[in-house]
């Protein structure tokens, strides 16, 4: 199979698919890595993460060339995320020497008197994680560095769009001390992939994508551990008493970073009325500057989108808004893979561009009158991932991180934050469970009680 | 539908099945309850989980006759299970003030500078309980409990075996001032139940009961969170260097209460090829002393089944062992509904008796000659709930504990200690999650985060 | 001893103080309570401190009126601090529950692969505890609850103008299944209590009192874990931006409850000079409505000071003031032990009411500019105890939350706020350690680590 | 003042002695570090951390040579302290951005309705570090890191014996992006060190040293919080169910390590009567296996003590016992600095070799009979630092954890085992809290409540 650069549509390489037979292999023999990934202590666990850290240095311009290529990720991006995978898998490095195993006296009760209980945490054994094309790097090591770290075997499947930047890492991380097994990439179609989801021997499914396939995944996964990271339709409300200008600064880059390609992509602005007119004014302003270019270029900071098949999608679903009544603000032409920035108002409650996961550079700005009201716009979603709100308020802050039906309210920052350390996913249909290295790592865990 | 006593078949009284139409009208008035439970403080559900304790304090002995009669339960260990839902509520009341909140710096990471997070635990939502025959008190509470204190309305559907426990203890719950629909019973079929358990407005299905039950549910549960109490094969191994009297004890108490029909049961005794002799010697004459009769009278400590039709079973399954050259040491002789305390050996190794869940009064005892061996044979079972171990020795403690694939295992215990604070369920096919109204209470909230 | 009524002067009772040789004997005795102390099971500690709870109830109006008459603190008072003190003794019994032993791995050095850690909590040994007049029986109870609940038996001094309340404690704890020895009240001079402080056997000094004793103390405690609960100057913030209503109510009781014998009475406020004129005009106005009389009626709000020897002191410190220029707004005339609600403004920088801890009904309104400023303007002073803050700015939350030095910052609250489980305890000469049951308990605690 | 190599005399630098007037300016310099090193970021210190082991790194071999030369440490155990040096700076780096803050609700009680609780930690201050000579470089460490890592100043006074390798890690550290005044090396006399300690700026003492010095210093340090990390006379118990050649292994390493000049030195061995014998005959053979020679040779394990001062003192002490009838096993012979590995035996109840800290290379072995009485025999001792048990009994294990009086209890290892992340400290007269880096940080923090 034949990767291309979005941007000039050259290939890049090819990959070969596993067959069903080729991917029943690799799991028996990531199946056999169990007891020997099991029995490593952490001191070693530890190295080898760092190993992958200095394996990272050692070929960062490799990868960010490569990433920045085969997903039209602008090179600044590019770089922002092997940056962010070194640090993954460091946090990696360091909490899988910190497994909150618990001690605790059982003689509260009467009949447990002098006894006591230690709750330690195994790992859960094989993990299959499923990642997407927007990160190609770190939301695998999302998957790849906690479970390491908890000391099971994984078989990685990234997007048949770009998979080549998780080869380059797989061959950095197969040159390591880790043991043979211990990581497993495999390229495989849907169909096969299925089966995997399926298998008894596989404990843990952790799949980023999109939700769709991920609530799907959950019914066939039987037995399993399941976590799902999918999409939202993020909304950020700018209050009359923010710092005007940070706000603008964050939802430009929440907007518009990589195409809006997201899962907690700024899709809708909601502005306080008396502050939308100068906002709207200076959003479009802002929206125009950007450096638009090969994505390889270290002074693009705009690019095409993954191919021109959803820059079609996401030109139909503005249009149907459109025709529905939206106004275009900015933007809204298409040129083969390339999307511009776009700005939306007056956006029908009943567009695509609004209900549905957007994922292109798509935003809409609407006024809102009273904090109530738009506290229930930002919930009448079926989406429920991250939201931020730019505010001085206490009471504000308090009754948004009280009302919304979100995984992480940010304050004062784009949607789009996130460092790798702090616990990140979506509630109602927008995802099962939570990632963030530690919080990560419990699914990959299963703890056992000693009582003594 | 009419409940009767197992004991004598008389009747004990009567219930009304709700069918589809009348689940989904409780499912509306339970999920009107969401909001108003949500904003329950921490006093008020901590008051109202003491209000519960109270009231069951003020029907105690009715609580324990009716849970008797029912079930079929010695009065000595109905006494007990009632006294250990006052318990299991009293955690509650204690743990709904201590919610795990986290506040955590986010400056770790370059890109979070000046930030910091908060991370909450909020109520998931209205829970749906389903609770087995064999505690029809304390497991219902084990769902009860968690939610109440977490901030959630629940709907328990107990076994249609035992359901006048349950309205005995939904009369005192409806007394307090817990909000109208915070806490619902229902008695239905099964179809109806899935149309419960597939019911999108439901948010954790919490289910103790049988195994292929469970599975099944997990695959129909939707986006729901889902914890699964299932059954298993409990295993002890006893040393050559126990403490043999102990060990004596426990294991009776751990084959035979309430005839077996206890998840953590003990089936599978091996005991050290040095005293194995002795040991089966001195278990049979303990076997023999149980003082057999009417479950309601105080000193009867072994008595009927919970019907005719699980005696059976569990009379064909021994039949099935002995033809396959299993010999019967004690037992074997079914009268009615009433199954002796039954002993076996050399079961062989496809018995159903050895691998599948007996719930029943039915135990093998087997010797072993090494530790390593017997560890295998242990795990030598789909099922990995609770294990016992005897030994003094702290290398054979540690090895236990590192390989026993269970949740939890019991040094110089029974399989069936449980104390209502602990970490409780299995792994491989005997369960998902974990009960324990702390760690329950985990599955009944969602985590949200604060970027400051 | 007589005690007296500071209200009318009535003899309520009298106590018999403890030469060094019966203080000595006490401490032996309670010095052989330590093992059995050590060896009660948590459900044994709970049980007593429930049954301590249970007294109280019992005795609820007794104590209520002893506290009342020797303290002078008005019946409303004294009916919230006894329910506090059941509060305190709750928290204790369900505390004592969920020691926090630690479970770790150490193979994280490989020096310590295959290692892995238990750090548990034992009780630390006798703990003396010394208690001031102003809360005769929630303070000691901060100290008598945690040691009971880790442990430890504890010898209690309680201040010997108010010892009756401590009498009836001691006489209901005594009647619990508490091992003898476990609680000791003595009644010593200041001298005697030095001997103690310096007693080898005792492990722990806990002492809530005045400053200048406290800190000589430290000093003498040779080898003991000490805790401090010493004064200070409490400031507020009220900020232009603020819920204006709210403030007022919150800080005129914080300011002349209990006639500002708290060690966290408000003594300054600071409010911003747009709303300052209307502030204090209104806080006059309120201040000139309590319903002042004997303190066991139970409309009286406003009562006597502890005796006329502080109400002099209290005079004589705002008499300075206004020598060096401060104006009287309200108050300000003492008769007898009566000191009446005080307000000054314009108090020079070094006046006594401004920078010692007046322990009386006098508080400062002043004006300020910048948020800088008066952030700066309450941290001169050598305390460092608790301070509010009145606004809706976030950012002016934050940045009072990092920069005032103190043990707790109350946001829309008075520096009174307490409540018994939370961390508490000064900074600077505030004081050393922290109270609040989980909290103080750490400090009778000792850890201890296995290594296996 | 010269420094001296203890083994040949030869002089290996010079240090400059602060007076009393340099002395307080380096605190104010280093006080004026404070606001700076409180606003550094998590990210920050962990960088400058992370910086300083780099600079450990380059200079591994140097730090190596000079630690070996001025404390006649033997190089294979001096390779080993600049190693263990590094990890205990790397745990810093890691345990810097997880300070334990804590969220709360504060609605368990009536009044906090609505009110919910945030504990985070500040740095205390300016901290004073005071370290020993016989780990030079990682007992400093051991005081430097943690305090960089909460964001402290520290001036350091290292043991005049052994300035060197502080003089170098200093210039390792000021290398680095730390603030001025972050680091502060000190040398100076008693005299003006006690100024230090009695100097109000600074905040926190923290000591390793004698027991007389550092318990008059408690005394002496006003406000701060204090850290005490003294001696002991370690005790070892090898029962007769132990693995005997491990035992041999830890308890020679244990005895003889760094001429036993270790806080954690194995003083007492006491071995069951019935393997005592052949166990003293053992360990003698063993002792006698040391490669004695120049420190710097990488094949020494064995050589001088610090000085002849120290040499002559285990002399008289060794002398004083056998002069009260014990009999010397081996050694006993001083040559000049020079003191043999010496086992003692029968050794008087009230020999300083038995009862004081021998800081020497002198261990005592002793036989017991019952378990009950070893223990005893243990704790007949004023210190408590850590002790060693050697068994496989569960039910010994735990009754020596639960009866010995020890900060640390080792099983099945040596008393002298340290991980640099576990918690380590004394009690009785052995110490006053606890070291290790998340303990130690806990002292150079001060919690902060904010009341929302």
């Amino acid at each position: 199979m034949k990767i291309v650069n979005p941007y000039d549509n050259s290939v890049l390489g090819e990959i070969t698919l596993s067959d069903a037979q080729g991917a029943l292999e690799k799991v028996a023999d990531a199946k056999k890595a169990e007891s020997v990934m099991r029995k490593l202590s952490a001191f070693q666990r530890s190295s080898i993460l760092k190993e992958i850290v200095k394996g990272i240095q050692e070929n960062f311009d490799e990868l960010v060339f490569i990433l920045s290529k085969e997903s039209g990720k602008p090179y600044m991006y590019a770089k922002g995320e092997v940056e962010r995978a070194m640090e993954t898998f460091t946090i990696a490095a360091e909490e899988c020497k910190r497994l909150p195993h618990e001690a605790f006296d059982l003689d509260g009760s009467q009949r447990g008197e002098g006894r006591r209980g230690e709750y330690r945490y195994f790992p859960a054994g094989l993990v299959f994680g499923i990642s997407p094309f927007n990160f190609p790097l770190n939301l695998a090591v999302h998957k790849i560095a906690p479970a390491l770290a908890a000391g099971c075997p994984i078989i990685l499947k990234p997007s048949s769009k770009t998979p080549l930047t998780m080869e380059l890492l797989n061959s950095i991380i197969q040159k390591t001390a880790l043991p043979e097994g211990g990581f497993t990439l495999i390229h495989c179609s849907r169909e096969v992939g299925e089966e995997l989801i399926q298998h008894s021997e596989i404990k843990v499914l952790s799949f980023t994508g999109s939700p769709s396939v991920g609530w799907k995944m959950k019914s066939m996964a039987g037995k399993k551990k399941v976590v799902l990271e999918l999409g939202g339709n993020a909304a950020a409300i700018v209050c009359e008493d923010s710092d005007y200008s940070n706000a603008l600064d964050q939802l430009i880059t929440g907007s518009f970073a990589y195409s809006g390609q997201v899962c907690i992509h700024t899709q809708r602005i909601y502005v306080h009325q008396d502050v939308v007119d100068q906002f709207k004014k200076d959003f479009v302003a802002r929206a125009q500057q950007f450096t638009v270019g090969n994505p390889i270029s270290p002074s693009t900071n705009f690019s095409v989108m993954i191919d021109e098949h959803n820059a079609k999608r996401v030109e139909s679903w503005v249009n149907e808004a459109v025709g529905a009544g939206a106004q275009v603000v900015l933007g809204g032409k298409r040129e083969g893979a390339y999307y511009p920035p776009t700005i939306l108002t007056a956006v029908p409650a009943n567009a695509k561009v609004r209900n549905e996961e957007v994922f292109g550079p798509v935003v809409m700005i609407e006024s809102y009158h009273s904090f109530e009201e738009v506290l229930k716009e930002v919930n009448d979603s079926r989406w429920g991932l991250q939201a931020s709100i730019f505010t001085d308020s206490v009471a504000k802050l308090n009754q948004a991180f009280e009302v919304l039906e979100v995984g992480g309210l940010l304050h004062n920052l784009a949607t789009t934050f996130r460092v790798d350390e702090m616990p990140y996913g979506g509630i109602k249909d927008s995802g099962f469970g939570r990632e963030g290295v530690k919080y990560a790592m419990m699914d990959y865990l299963e703890g056992k009680l000693l009582v003594r």
